[in-house]
């Protein structure tokens, strides 16, 4: 019997361990960029001023473990749909995987330097790029129904993908109020995990005490 | 068919995913928290020397572990009773995350500050959060039974209430004694895990070895 | 019932721990060959200098990355096919997972010395290990069938025996052309990757557009 | 219905989550203790004799590396056979971890002062005390078959329990031979995982290549 060269690699039959590679990259750089954050070390009665002057890298890093959390909870709520993998997805999860593991430098870049428009660009540039990738991870699952259910709802795959777009719109957008100022900027940066976290809870704190 | 928008984020059928982030999570922060210690690097003469002035390190590291094993033992002990997660319940263990991966940051200021109130307070106020969002854990997902399995008796409720919110309580008066003197306060710290692993061990070898 | 001494480590009947233990070592391996490109720390106005100074690194780190993707790929691929482990698969795989985490010395060492032949040769020297031992983890698996289903195709086996040795045969080339220019030698460490992402993507996206 | 306090942590159902968090502790440490060999800075004339003069460290990790192997598949056979797991049995393999998360320190202690017996005499008592604290686990888990099938033979508990007292030993009589010198015990110190390793995979072999 003839197979194809191209199966061996090419064809596999869960999605278990592109999940667990996932779970295991985002656990890591979820710890990494807070472990970015490290203790002062001067003498005692400079504790207190040294603290404070962390300020900024708790805010940058908070922004980046809210919106990571989103991208992991996005990542893994597509994974509810799509039943199998191919080789074409295990390499867009790869290249996800691969811009997840750029937030700790474009973190630590805007916590050295948080007025500076470059940094803010670049950490902006590097979510809008998590964003993009996983929209095309979801295109590439649902076009045909490639590789989830046959009957999955039209509406469905279509609002997987507009949340993907959104978080890369409202980066590009605020990162355009950085020629405004800096602050206003990183501002900006934080309401965008807040839009997804909080409406949903919004929602469904309605829900259960409404009905 | 139309789908609300909320379900494709807000509804997901099993907890496996939340369970290995976490536990992806507990790995690293439990392996950090002892990698910052570092060996010494002067004349060999002065090697146990260098050893022993590594003693307050050990020590608040080995406080550490033991009270982030009990923390993802109570976590995963959730787990048990808990058979579906929803929006929510994934934000609430994400924050009871990113406390955990504050924990090597808390652990190396108190190392560096080991008789300062800042850095004890600042100690004692890491694992309390950590304790109180543990609680909001287990309140949400059994407060109407909504991720637990309906007949859960009301007494293990209550219970697995009591346990999360006792270290907070242990912790917030053993940081009082630091008033006496922060030795007190480390001393208590060290106890609180201490309350939580002999209790129950020698609450089972007494029942292996009676009945 | 007297059990022979040598079953109790050298049985083990599911391959669910190898597995999870070498998705945490590539997951691992993934964020600090990144991690190890530490962000500027200068005065602002030589910030985008020194942002372009590190795309030897970047450069460097992206084929690490890729190619670590592929062996992480290639090692799970393998067990779509092996059922079952055995004590010496078990070996192979640590010894495999032992030069995974060599990757990023060798990575950060061809980031230091991006034209010198020796950091080249050990870069190159890594990378064609970790493909003569999964070759060695394939073989080992399906010769005579010992740890694969009875009825696995021999064409099935001898693909992919012939994969795992394609990288270490085209890393040992391009290092041969180091001679001729160090650059030529890392746009062909560049290639390595590509030659396994892209004829299988073209392949795929060929039958599904075309019928 | 009354439910006694100590079932909420003390019961636990499976064991997936223990072996899940020991893979994730493990898959770090392996990856830490290497990881601590960064690559050297200097003028590229002094590259080789930088490299050469690394030799220290790549043989005492490679060392850990394989002990930590022997370790990993022994935890991880170990579940071969313990069909549940209790309070008691957690906080052993808590320990168990507690002591996997020191060797990255005693390796980089040992790799520091190659030839200091105390350096060498931690670096054992680190190995020993985990080779212990498995014991303790194995013996926690068979007695009176309190975690293990209940037909579980005599002699599989026996050979298990020998297995990890065999490398505590072995290290304890290295140690010994650091009197004599530090090379000798570093050397027996290496010789320890190979028993592990090669008397099975030569068992193995004979008996694939005879019968």
């Amino acid at each position: 019997m003839q197979v194809p060269a191209s199966d061996l690699v090419a064809t596999a039959h869960t999605t278990s361990r592109i999940e667990a590679l996932t779970d295991g990259v985002f656990a890591i750089v979820l710890t990494l960029v807070v472990f970015d954050i490290r203790a002062p070390l001067g003498p005692p009665e400079q504790l207190g001023a040294s603290l404070l002057a962390l300020w900024p890298r708790f805010l940058v890093y908070a922004i980046s473990f809210l919106q990571l959390g989103i991208y992991w909870a996005g990542h893994r709520s597509q994974f509810n749909f799509i039943v199998r993998e191919d080789h074409v997805l295990r390499w867009i999860s790869l290249l996800f995987l691969a811009l997840v593991a750029l937030i700790p430098f474009s973190t630590q870049l805007l916590a050295n330097y948080i007025d500076e428009r470059l940094a803010l660009g670049i950490y902006a540039a590097n979510f809008i790029a998590l964003g993009l990738v996983l929209a095309l991870h979801w295109a590439h699952a649902t076009r045909h129904s490639r590789l989830v259910e046959a009957g999955l709802p039209a509406a469905v795959k279509a609002t997987g993908f507009r949340r993907c777009l959104a978080a890369p719109l409202l980066y590009a957008a605020a990162f355009i109020f950085s020629t405004v100022s800096p602050v206003a900027a990183i501002v900006l940066y934080g309401l965008v995990p807040a839009c997804y976290i909080f409406p949903a809870l919004i929602d469904r704190l309605g829900r259960v005490y409404e009905g």
